[in-house]
């Protein structure tokens, strides 16, 4: 009941925010018992931890110590443990361990969590974990195999408490006492099924607890049931779960069967992952960007992506290199101009997140893409007057040239208004093309910034100060 | 059991994506409805509909168009609707009501979303509202309000399911249906307390109903039992449930006596807030930015972002002046210094992404921050190394000089390492002083690629070029 993390006065000493990050002190006193070789106090000291808490430790320390804690603690291949590390290190681990050890550490864990574990091994690794699990499970696993990757199917636990529309809440209590050890770790409905296996509403157990013995299931049903197909995508249901306010949900198959059932911590996983994949894709950071990713794994995933915006920074010197003459005759334009560009890739990325968020989210569609494409627009021309002015004094003071700070000032005005209206169709259209707007957006605004900054500010100039 | 939204094969003509997005055909329906003054029809397509989707379509169409249907069809004013809406929208909506109709409305929401409903609202109205309340809600609400913003006593909720910790399953599950109307909507555990009020443990509702009459509460208890304060800040909260797989946890207060409890929804709804407000504060976008907001709004929100920009392009711009008379001579130089600058700025982004959604994932701390300081550095050179040459060849081809070919290749391998180690030190920085990195880091890196990157560019070939 008390344990290091939650432990308010415990870790208020090495960290203010009380806000369950792992105490410096836990990691110092790991270490010492690592170097130690006091297998004893380790066990001590984690034995009391979550899963998810040792993973988090394990994935903090470096490489070495890593290796000779294992050792010392052979703990550690616990199903949970495993299922909550990095995809790196999970491999690595799982790689010192022997089929039959790995085959009892996975045992203990739902279908689900098993899928999860698996997808991404090697088929050998996969088929010596299936040849070591009992038939139902290798069943329910290579079922869940053979559904697509993101999918519902995937996501979903085949364990699962259904029960005839026709029965009665006594009938029902009577049958899970009965079937006490069989029940899923975790449940919050029972699915009311038709003689075809086809869900036809649940039961929320709180309802059921609270109803007299003879009151049908079918009377007391919840408004909120949804079913999924196994082959929804899976964010697709996460975002359902989240507008919804779903606490579980049935998966059907194609011919509406009750297969498995989705939770919602599954869903709020789903969701996680696909904000912290936004966030890094519209960074140029591959979306399986992990802390403890090896330098070699970390450069393949940004060089890429650096690569093509050295092509469109390449593209944008091409339009400067066309006022090369000008450039001669007035420096402070060279000196100038990356002001433009810059203000113009910030004002763009705000467009652009926008967009891209307001599309992941479903609150962009046609219905309203019109009048935020309008919006975007005139807060970017606005945006663009008030720092071109601001801009346009800098440079009278600065190179006393009011027709340099003129220039700017036109500039910066269509450059902002380029972003804006780039940053917001650019996303619409990609989505519509079936291309994520989170990876590709990026530098095709990038590119319109650029080439509408410097052309718009050297163009001007070249043709006023001429 | 069927609606617009999860009827696959009705949305598939509209939207492929089959991904929850409400059906253009809806919004047209609609909208053709209010313009024909047909209640009828405008109730029956909205009647079926979730809350959350009814507050998506209020928010996706125009304002014109809004106030007509909320004429036409009163039945919007629904407290579960209205709690749906976005801030701004659902102030619009309040102002047109009446206190008694605005207290029914929300009569019916349990005290949580009563909170979440009137936190942000005028003190007048504020009043009003509670007025309107009976006793016991309003007490339990004033009591939330009077905790901080963002605390956990502000997401709890007071209904909530509690029993002495020597009860047997027989006497709850008797209790329980006699307390039947008196439960809270949804509840997944029984919250076991001492006689002091102090909770002790908990049981899932599932284990109580497969569990025979006599056996003891304390007993059939989860391990996953956590307990949160009332001031513990909400994201915190949201992170141990996403950490420890939590479905509903009760909140003490500082006598440690249960006063409430949070459930996954409301944590999952926290987490993709703090997301949302990551991803928009990366983008210099205020963090409260909804699609509805005015172009007032919009503009209030991104011009200090743009303006604090201006003024680190104006610092690198002063940099570019002290190299004029080098720019003069050698025009080529002009032309090619935004290509370092703009790779140094995306590079940078890159590593202070990673570095500010580890730190708000807790993945990066004082164990681990040297080993990944390093990591960026290291690869900040690389890709610095592998993209300053491919530059060099460009450059060697494109100017036919060598030398400035070297100069760049140099420039960019300075500035990459620059950039990873800025975008790694500078988040880490301001965590450490209690400042939020997603706000505040992406102005200083762009400054120091900026400045790193012209001063080396142009410093470089000012030596070398002299």
């Amino acid at each position: 009941m008390s344990d290091p993390q939650t432990d308010r006065t415990e870790i208020a000493g090495d960290d203010e925010a009380g806000d369950f990050a792992l105490p410096q002190r836990l990691f110092d006193d790991v270490l010492d018992a690592v170097e130690a070789g006091d297998a004893a106090a380790l066990e001590a000291l984690l034995e009391p931890l979550h899963p998810a808490d040792i993973a988090d430790l394990l994935e903090q320390i470096d490489g070495r110590d890593r290796r000779a804690l294992l050792t010392l603690w052979p703990g550690v291949m616990d199903g949970e443990i495993l299922s909550e590390l990095d995809d790196n290190l999970r491999e690595e681990v799982i790689a010192t361990l022997a089929p039959a050890q790995l085959a009892e550490a996975i045992s203990e864990l739902e279908t689900d969590d098993v899928v999860d574990f698996i997808e991404d091994l090697e088929p050998e690794r996969q088929a010596e974990i299936l040849a070591g699990l009992d038939a139902a499970d290798r069943v329910a696993v290579e079922k869940a195999l053979a559904y697509p990757d993101y999918s519902a199917g995937r996501l979903m636990q085949v364990e699962l408490v259904r029960a005839p529309e026709d029965w009665t809440v006594g009938q029902t209590i009577d049958y899970l006492r009965a079937a006490e050890t069989e029940l899923p770790e975790q449940f919050y409905h029972i699915v009311l099924v038709d003689p075809r296996m086809k869900p036809q509403g649940y039961v929320q157990l709180g309802r059921l607890l609270a109803s007299r013995r003879d009151v049908r299931l079918s009377d007391i049903t919840e408004d909120s049931f949804r079913t999924f197909h196994v082959e929804d995508e899976q964010g697709a249901v996460a975002y359902a779960f989240n507008q919804y306010h779903l606490i579980s949900a049935p998966v059907v198959d194609d011919d509406d069967r009750l297969v498995g059932v989705i939770t919602i911590d599954d869903a709020m996983e789903v969701l996680d992952d696909e904000h912290e994949e936004d966030i890094l894709q519209l960074a140029g950071v591959g979306s399986e960007s992990e802390l403890s990713d090896s330098v070699r794994e970390t450069m393949r995933q940004r060089l890429p992506w650096l690569a093509v915006n050295l092509v469109t920074a390449i593209l944008a010197s091409v339009v400067i290199g066309l006022f090369e003459e000008t450039l001669v005759r007035i420096v402070a334009l060279a000196v100038l101009m990356p002001i433009v560009a810059s203000m113009g890739g910030n004002a763009g990325t705000q467009s652009l997140t926008v967009a891209v968020r307001a599309l992941a989210t479903r609150d962009l569609g046609s219905s309203n893409s019109w009048r935020v494409i309008r919006r975007e627009a005139v807060v970017g021309l606005m945006n663009g007057a008030v720092l071109g002015l601001a801009m346009a004094v800098v440079t009278m003071v600065w190179f006393g040239s009011p027709l340099i700070g003129g220039v700017i000032a036109v500039a910066m005005m269509l450059t902002l208004f380029a972003a804006a209206v780039g940053g917001i169709l650019i996303p619409i259209a990609l989505e519509r093309m079936g291309v994520d707007p989170a990876i590709a957006s990026g530098p095709f605004v990038t590119t319109v910034t650029d080439v509408v900054g410097f052309f718009a500010f050297l163009g001007i100039a070249s043709m006023v100060l001429a």
